[in-house]
């Protein structure tokens, strides 16, 4: 079997941990599949990203972040992503480089095309085969994450509607500019009909690898 | 009186420390010096540095170390260096943006041009009015190590000459690019010999600033 990368990308509120806890057993009963998020248990991205998100830190910098961001992610590609690969896995990572863009460049006020040379400085340019842009409104985005109140409260989520209007005009630029590897699906529908887009986008990008 | 941002560069062993306290006392009679390291005592800084000298983290490879030390430069710039400078104070600064070119660089294998751009997106391009780079063989500097036993060896003390040699090249490379900026003193000679030769370089290239 092939090795595969996918990401899944989306602004908050998007259901993107909702959808892919379904979406695991579907793509398991072939495939080997791992599904991570950074730091995702590797323990030096953890320290890095535990930087990030501590709250005392509120006076870092977007440039700061997005240093601290490119290591952890790099440790995180190195340990667990490429491995998986290695092995022939299938590898779903819960946001990766489109996120830095959307969020720290286009929300944060960092030169795009400066988080882009981070990115493929971080990733030796490895991008994934297919990302699927979780599309939701920002407006709706956080309508949903207001009502999910056991949700931890951290640094990133305590910013205003503004900064997620930027964050998704981000992605709406992205999904322009890399148009063959980022595919959109409609977010704001039910689980199950997210479910579905995702699965047929994926039996049609690869056929014969999960079905 | 002028801010100046003054660098001190040199391989392991140069002896930059025991001579930057000598010279302090002397600097400071007509000038408010503020003498700093990275991290410096910024909280952050500190944590980030943690991350790079923790002897757990031996796996941590060239671009990840990199990107850390970045951030950390920046948040050390950002709540010390520029601070210090905006009341108009001296900053001397033990090592900065040329040791990343040198050890991360030309001995660390990451190439040099992607550690500049790093630099230079850390610092926002700013550059030492005077970088003053302690010239010693790394044989000689080595040998220097290896007789202070009470040195904390950390992660990095224990790369071998090869290494070193390395980051010796990588200091002579910049001499030669950065000729305007950076002055070599003989960091062989006694520490009295090394004191007046930065002594007369600070009187002469700052005329009435110091005496």
């Amino acid at each position: 079997m092939n090795p595969l990368f996918i990401s899944i990308e989306g602004p908050e509120g998007a259901g993107k941990s909702t959808i892919l806890e379904a979406l695991l057993p579907i793509l398991s009963v072939k495939r080997s599949v791992v599904a991570t998020r950074e730091p995702g248990g590797v323990r030096i991205a953890e320290d890095i990203r535990g930087i990030i998100l501590d709250p005392k830190n509120t006076v870092l910098d977007g440039k700061t972040e997005i240093l601290l961001f490119a290591a952890a992610r790099r440790v995180h590609l190195l340990e667990k992503v490429l491995p998986a690969l290695a092995e022939g896995k299938v590898v779903i990572a819960d946001r990766f480089i489109d996120s830095s863009v959307a969020y720290q460049g286009f929300a944060g006020g960092v030169d795009v095309e400066q988080v882009k040379w981070l990115n493929d400085f971080a990733t030796d340019s490895l991008k994934p085969d297919l990302t699927i842009f979780f599309d939701i409104t920002p407006e709706e985005g956080l309508k949903r994450v207001m009502k999910n109140n056991e949700r931890e409260k951290n640094r990133l989520d305590l910013a205003k509607l503004d900064y997620h209007k930027k964050v998704y005009e981000g992605y709406q630029a992205l999904l322009k500019t890399d148009s063959d590897r980022i595919v959109a699906i409609d977010a704001s529908k039910s689980p199950e009909e997210v479910l579905d887009q995702i699965i047929n986008v994926l039996y049609t990008r690869f056929p014969g690898e999960f079905l």
